[in-house]
């Protein structure tokens, strides 16, 4: 079975500023659906300008691992769409935050923090640790490895302790990043990784290459997805798994629904 | 240093349903409050019905931990209010959900998630089960304790995975639920505790109050509350721990913020 | 690729049982070997009476996910083969628990608890509950399912906080357990899962044997075996990946081994 | 209530190499327990050399935390104390595991898991960053403290994910490490604290002492030690919370003990 996946672009650095546009010529979201085509997986796009943002019903519908990348223009997403968007990842959709998405709507919507940190645009050196040996999203990698020029980002990280640290980011001016986390939230799960700066190369890289390949895989959930993902169902006391007797008072008539 | 904790009443139902009147004559929130006073707490009350809820600034940064019950006006709490008290946890206030406050907006927006559950009012018999044992949220408690009258919450609860599950929840009918959850956010502690059926006089439970006060001793965050919580503080390559040289194309002239 | 399943069975009471003998006339090892094999498992067994316990270096190396039931026999297994399957889990073999095997060397080895509980054997029913929805392990699982006889476990189960919850049992005489627990040791995925006294039929359970094909599936681990999985390897100065100049006072000489 | 240290030091470099016995002249252990002696704790000590290395059952009866450092003598612990101290652990003591001691046998034996990962001892600069804010262990801390002189250990570190991840460490030669590590095992609360090479003046350094002060309160729990700590009591059928009525075949005679 081929993995769909779909990568979401914000797509205006590479308009506007010729350093992101001379490293990717046809955006980042198309340099990264390059890199994640393979066998198993296909990859489409879709940008913040399109209609709905490219995130249509239909479309997450046939979606399996979404992946993000947004820096300037998070405020312009619109929050019909975040929630789409965090439906769909409860429901079972795999979803990939790259970098700056850090600052995401959706991000922020399903970590419920504020997901802040420190950062400096130098250009300076980074090397990723592998904290989980063989985890499937570190699949082929070796313990460590370097991105010559990275913007950095320092801890503390304003996340929620994630189910699992695969990687550890060093940077040559003194600071530590959790640069790679596992979360489930609902039927979904969710992986950020830290690398990615438009002004540099990095989506070219072979080893991020490899983790954004293997993160998909690993954040493909195959089971269909929950339908109704919000639903909170009364079970009839005439419905209940072993027999019991209705007793005492009640604040709900039958059949009524529940509060929300 | 006695620790100074809110207890934040709906205030519906006992208004408005003699039973629950009558078992809560003034007020859950009252009788919650009542429970927690002890060598150590001191306990005020807060309600929907105030201005500003209740929970103004002032409130909140007088308050080491709120507990929150909620049930049949989720929907009246206004956005700002809840983005207010989601602040303050970040910054280190305690927070305790109390039975169907797992609907709150409080709580789905520190989740991230749908937080939903099944349900049945037939005051059948729970029977809560300490799954970590010496766990100070459970201390002073046997392994086990039974409420005869309750609500009944059923699995799965679409809830992030916890660092911690204290208790689990047998129902007479045939469901089980993790009854006692604890998460942080930001520098919060969170704590939600299942029981609480405004019909059944649950807070009147000695075992109830027991978790109750214990929850507050542990949700507790003595430091001092982070200020600018949301923060993503830029550190100038001058200002680097390490000497480093700037080195490649930038974004972001100098002391420009960083985009969010 | 195939994944090899080996299944370890004690094979104690099917030879001194008549109930557990006419229920697993070919022992219950044999039964969850063929509940395994299907499109992408091929399974193996061993059991405690053939040399090395059947768990020769040779047939560990050859084995992706090892499923592990005993009982009355745990202290007969060779603590020198309890430390040769840690090592192979740490270096990446998939390990699934069953049922009494809470009790096994090779579990409290890898938990570094106690991992004991409350049991009672009554033939009563016990209804397991799926609490991470969606999970792999639950894949094409209803939200429950029943086991019309099995033994009883209850908490407080002294085992370490999971990774994940995957299931709760709730019990006829009022108790409940974490049913499905995921774990990570070195390298290698370790499931436990409880259903499975020796005399009710529990492994002919269709639902039963879905987990087991599921379980065998998440806990395979497709990297390369890790080598030398104790080593603690020195990084001399000349090799460091940043140039630092070695400091003040040392006890090592170099190219002195670590102490251990 | 003042809580009892106890400082456990293998005290064997302290008498074979001058610069540790310099910068330590009453022993590490001695140091440590200093470090710790504030308005709430009390601070004693133990020593491999003495009769049960210090670690009598009535000594571990009294105390509340145990802070252990070890490096060259790992091997020479009896195992027999090493059962011991984790069934204290197990039963409620707190445990702190200080730098070498992530190959002390009780640590292993804990974990579950080899405990490896690389080093270099070139006195290079340390730099440890607080992941968790506002974490009881990091209270008072800045975001980040130095250490000038000290041992690398990098990653990847052989040990379970955490419950929460406190601290990592940046290392001038270029690796990462966490630093900082919270686990519960049982009911006792273990943490792991990486500094502490004995040929620099780390004890001596003020942060490193707030972090030991705060790591005994954080890892004290006041509870009774539980009792019988491996017990699997059974349940007989009579003594169900449920009435239940015993059906099918059995193993065990009435009031028969279980396998283990």
């Amino acid at each position: 079975m081929q993995i769909r996946a779909l990568v979401w672009g914000e797509n205006v650095h590479e308009q506007t500023n010729k350093t992101v546009a001379d490293i990717y010529p046809d955006g980042m979201h198309e340099a990264i659906a390059a890199a994640l085509r393979s066998d198993g997986i296909t990859a489409e796009t879709a940008t913040l300008q399109q209609p709905e943002h490219g995130l249509t019903k239909e479309r997450l519908a046939q979606t399996d691992v979404l992946l993000w990348w947004g820096h300037a223009a998070h405020g312009d997403v619109a929050d019909e769409i975040v929630e789409r968007v965090a439906e769909h990842v409860h429901a079972g959709m795999g979803l990939i935050l790259l970098h700056s998405a850090h600052f995401a709507k959706i991000f922020k919507r399903l970590m419920g923090t504020p997901c802040n940190l420190t950062w400096r645009e130098a250009g300076e050196r980074e090397r990723l640790w592998v904290t989980s040996r063989n985890h499937p999203i570190a699949a082929g990698l070796p313990d460590h490895f370097t991105l010559e020029n990275e913007e950095m980002y320092g801890e503390p990280f304003g996340v929620p302790e994630p189910l699992e640290t695969v990687f550890i980011s060093w940077f040559q001016g003194g600071e530590v990043f959790r640069s790679g986390l596992t979360y489930k939230r609902g039927a979904g799960n969710v992986f950020y990784f830290r690398p990615g700066h438009e002004t540099y190369p990095t989506y070219h890289d072979a080893n991020v290459q490899t983790v954004l390949r293997n993160a998909v895989r690993w954040a493909h959930n195959p089971a269909p997805r929950i339908k109704d993902v919000n639903d909170a169902p009364n079970v009839p006391v005439e419905s209940a798994l072993e027999p019991i007797t209705e007793r005492g008072p009640r604040l709900h008539r039958d059949g009524e629904d529940g509060f929300r």
